[in-house]
């Protein structure tokens, strides 16, 4: 059985000026690991609505589900909620379910409903609502994908919330072999442990600390036991 | 004049499966706000040959340049190079000129220049070198795509070697205005904002601190006179 695939699409022009260093993807690349889930792809465009429709359209048709981060916010430029609508062919409009639900929240904290705090109740037609435990204002899902805030405290608990009913596949096991020698001095004996275990991934990454060249070789596959194999081999074979 | 516009290719298993966090995106992102050049989207792929040919000949209609980061070292998971020179239906083979800089390197090092290490001299007719002070092995532009190495050290050098010889446009100047409220409340006066500014980007980033809520407001634009005015306009309407 093959993982069920993933991409994500971060909406947000803070993170192409560079003014803002993006940290959910690389929390959603964690817990869909942990989850089986394999994502395949990431894309980060701005607050722009074509941008935004173009690429979800795209994710959407190549990959089992598709994750997004940002621009569901009260404010002009958070357009994503009508921009997913568009994509799929929706209305959109404030619902009933997400309206009281940000009534009851300003009813407890006593701040006021405004038109702006209204917008976060606009969901597409037949979307269902992501619990937002954080700040009440809903995420959504609709069709294969899954609409997130951009707040790193709130997004991350609207993954939980849709990993907890999402089926995964094995969870990815990884080893990782350190290795103090130039990658170049070790890369043909990676490339023979490729051939013969073609169902691991096994990756190379360089690293130079005080002068001295290393790697780290991580295996990756969904088979423990295989891991294993593949890392005693390479340690005998390296003399690590 | 409008600035010229670009995309980042992030190439990696390693990013997508959360073992890394990358950094490479940020520091372009910077640059290329300081030298006048508008990232207007990032993509992130795994080591798999489709997927880098498809996106890199996205990117490069789309966009004036694409800067891509990763998979040109000396091991087999390294497809880059191949995959650009599939992309653009160019020939590719070790090169002279690249040869001769790795020989003259390994010469001063005491290194070995075996095979693995040769796949770095493999370079798409045509292509210009973008030279690598720190470890020596180059980076090329072929068209308007930028092919450079991963390791954070690395990639910043050649970044400087590229935008050293690209024409920019005006840098994008921002100020920042620090708002105790939550952005429910400012939604609309910074909605009325972006209607009397069109020529600027104004984005509004919440964050919550000890229980109160917040947002930083920031404008941007290449006009220095008119981002002042907008930011004066809004301190004014907001009594801050």
């Amino acid at each position: 059985m093959t993982n069920p695939t993933a991409a994500m699409l971060v909406i947000g022009d803070e993170i192409l000026s560079g003014r803002t260093r993006d940290a959910n993807m690389h929390y959603l690349a964690l817990e869909l690991s942990k989850h089986g889930v394999d994502l395949k792809e990431v894309r980060i465009v701005s607050d722009d609505a074509p941008a935004i429709e173009t690429s979800v359209q795209a994710l959407s048709s190549a990959y089992d589900h598709v994750f997004t981060s940002g621009g569901i916010g009260p404010t002009h430029d958070d357009i994503t909620a009508d921009c997913i609508a568009r994509a799929f062919g929706r209305s959109i409009d404030v619902r009933d379910d997400a309206r009281a639900l940000l009534v009851e929240h300003y009813r407890k904290t006593g701040g006021e409903l405004n038109e702006a705090r209204l917008r976060m109740a606009r969901i597409p037609e037949g979307a269902a609502l992501i619990e937002n435990p954080v700040s009440t204002a809903p995420g959504f899902t609709v069709g294969n994908v899954h609409v997130m805030a951009g707040v790193p405290s709130v997004f991350q608990a609207m993954v939980a919330s849709v990993l907890s009913q999402l089926a995964g596949g094995a969870p990815l096991l990884s080893q990782t072999l350190r290795v103090m020698r130039g990658e170049g001095e070790i890369a043909e004996t990676l490339s023979d442990l490729a051939d013969a275990f073609g169902d691991l991934s096994i990756g190379c990454y360089p690293f130079q600390k005080d002068g001295v060249f290393g790697a780290n070789v991580v295996v990756r596959g969904a088979d423990g036991a295989r891991v294993d194999a593949a890392v005693t081999r390479l340690a005998r074979e390296l003399e690590v």
